[in-house]
């Protein structure tokens, strides 16, 4: 499948449903009849519940469990927004496919699969183990114009849309989104303050650790490139066009098809949540099957949570993205699925209510 | 090993020494070397850092995860401070040896085993699943005097050390806390107005979720309790025996041989916070091996996190106890232990500084 026009993503929008509201009831009272107190679970409850509601399902199951990390670079990486060369995000690629970057080790962890996709690395990377779609070799530079066509960002939520659903179609039933692109905070706290009308100063952070002066640079390009697409920002797609990444335009794809396929979805950080948002903003049902995992050490990500009014499920202060917050979620919503399968009600272990 | 006396509790008092700070240092320097900007992953970095300076190896090795759940009654539920009958401690403690309790769900979950220890529950059990170490059946009723007397305190915190230091010896490298006790909220709300030195109302809390006048009256009793004790409130183990309960003694004791031992030590939730609050004021060096693992929705948590200066793991705004907290925070410990043991470094990776 290709998105090759705005039709094609209508018609996956209008597909999108929101979860089924009396099987979260009927979860809720399998939940008071577990030995413990009404509640007493939390948050743990509140995840449950929502996975039956998204599975139609009181005793759900999370099949496979598999991150997607779009890998691709960034036009705006020249601009000198970040501390660590653009060729990173290649060689992070094979550190990924050998299995010893941090979304690895915390995939493993938790019983998750990586899967990684080249959406548009500017380098050449050859190995069989890569999900090679790449859109183009990165995005345009944004402080110049538009960092994609709308085709190309077509194409890339395409890339998201087709690898989402191939996961669902091999037993997927939680997938957690990941990404890896040099320069890409820029880019996202661009596409923030685009979306969510916020100041450049409020939404930017440091990144992969930048100092004062670099930091304050990054603030000015992306007031920049605010300033020199603003006839384009009109509307989430277009918005995502000039201001986002492939890899992003890719997360808000897979999110997409994660809510019309009914399958959870784990957002994990700071970037991810910027492709989570322009899906929320292309369809607002979208949020019935997110479950953001964490709150990013990156500065803007708590204006993100206040400005939406959700809450994340993990605070432990990370910063790395790749799908590393993604993957300890998936762990503590796993969690919650096992209470509502696997703890005794009151009449089953003879406790009195 | 049997606690006859006040000696024997000095004795290994004197044996908990400080963590290895240099070796904690050598951790860092390992963690800044990983493919990752540094301090990226912020608290499972932190984690990882101190499980290497309790264990003396930058390699660290968690071996077998066990949560130890002392099971105890407590005469003050007499007072109706409980929404729940006291039976039902009984009736749980079969229901942890089924293995349909919350704290078994959640402890399969991250592959830590339960054991389970009656210390001082009121009925008799009949399971060879049980580790049987019952000081006596339940406290006495606290608004009348002392819950216990000093030598039963002293017998509580040695079942604590013991079961603690049997699990350590068959391999054992990380153990969580875990109670079972109707009204136990009732005596750790009064202990810890008694040791933090702050208003009843404050710290007091609806435990398994009472109602208005419930809580007016539990708020009541713990006052009267603290009133007629107030002689016995002299020093931790006075305090402990005055108002504590058979398992909160017996949680103190595994948090004072875990640090004794150099084994981590996870530390549950509210009630379980009251037992560590004992065995920090005992010996300071205690805090160096205790990981909070998560805030409570007792009101009280809050504030013994703020008096003491800590941060727990997770906010999950659970309020169950069992050791599920404990279970939880397990699997994010050992991610943090995977992270460092398994990551990639910069030079193996070939990815760029």
């Amino acid at each position: 499948m290709v998105f090759t026009s705005r039709d094609d993503l209508a018609a996956l929008l209008k597909e999108i449903q929101p979860v089924n509201r009396q099987m979260m009831e009927q979860a809720q009272a399998r939940l008071d009849n577990l030995t413990k107190p009404r509640g007493s679970l939390g948050e743990l409850e509140v995840l449950a519940k929502r996975i039956c509601g998204i599975q139609h399902n009181i005793r759900p199951d999370l099949g496979r469990k598999v991150i997607l990390t779009f890998a691709a670079d960034h036009g705006v990486a020249v601009e000198g927004v970040s501390s660590v060369p653009q060729d990173v995000t290649r060689q992070m690629v094979y550190n990924f496919l050998r299995g010893g970057a941090g979304v690895n080790v915390l995939a493993r962890h938790v019983g998750a699969e990586v899967w990684v996709i080249d959406v548009g690395v500017a380098g050449e990377i050859n190995d069989v183990g890569l999900i090679s779609r790449k859109v183009k070799a990165g995005t345009a530079n944004l402080t110049k114009g538009p960092a994609m066509e709308i085709d190309e960002a077509l194409q890339a939520i395409g890339v998201g849309v087709e690898t989402a659903r191939q996961a669902i179609s091999n037993g997927a039933r939680i997938l957690g989104t990941g990404e890896m692109g040099i320069a890409n905070t820029t880019s996202s706290a661009a596409l923030f303050a685009a979306l969510l009308d916020v100041g450049v100063e409020e939404i930017t952070g440091r990144g992969t650790g930048i100092d004062d002066a670099t930091f304050n640079h990054k603030i000015e390009v992306i007031k920049r490139s605010l300033e020199i697409n603003k006839e384009h920002l009109h509307g989430p797609l277009a918005t995502l066009a000039a201001l986002g990444g492939l890899e992003i335009a890719a997360i808000c794809g897979m999110i997409l098809e994660c809510a019309r396929s009914r399958v959870a979805v784990v957002v994990d950080g700071f970037i991810s949540s910027a492709g989570a948002l322009v899906a929320l903003q292309l369809e607002k049902n979208v949020a019935d099957y997110c479950f953001f995992s964490h709150m990013s050490a990156e500065q803007g990500h708590r204006i993100f949570f206040e400005k939406l009014g959700l809450s994340p499920i993990l605070n432990l202060d990370m910063r790395l993205g790749e799908g590393t917050g993604a993957a300890l979620a998936m762990g503590i919503i796993e969690a919650g699925v096992k209470i509502i399968n696997e703890m005794a009600t009151f009449a089953e272990a003879g406790v009195n209510t």
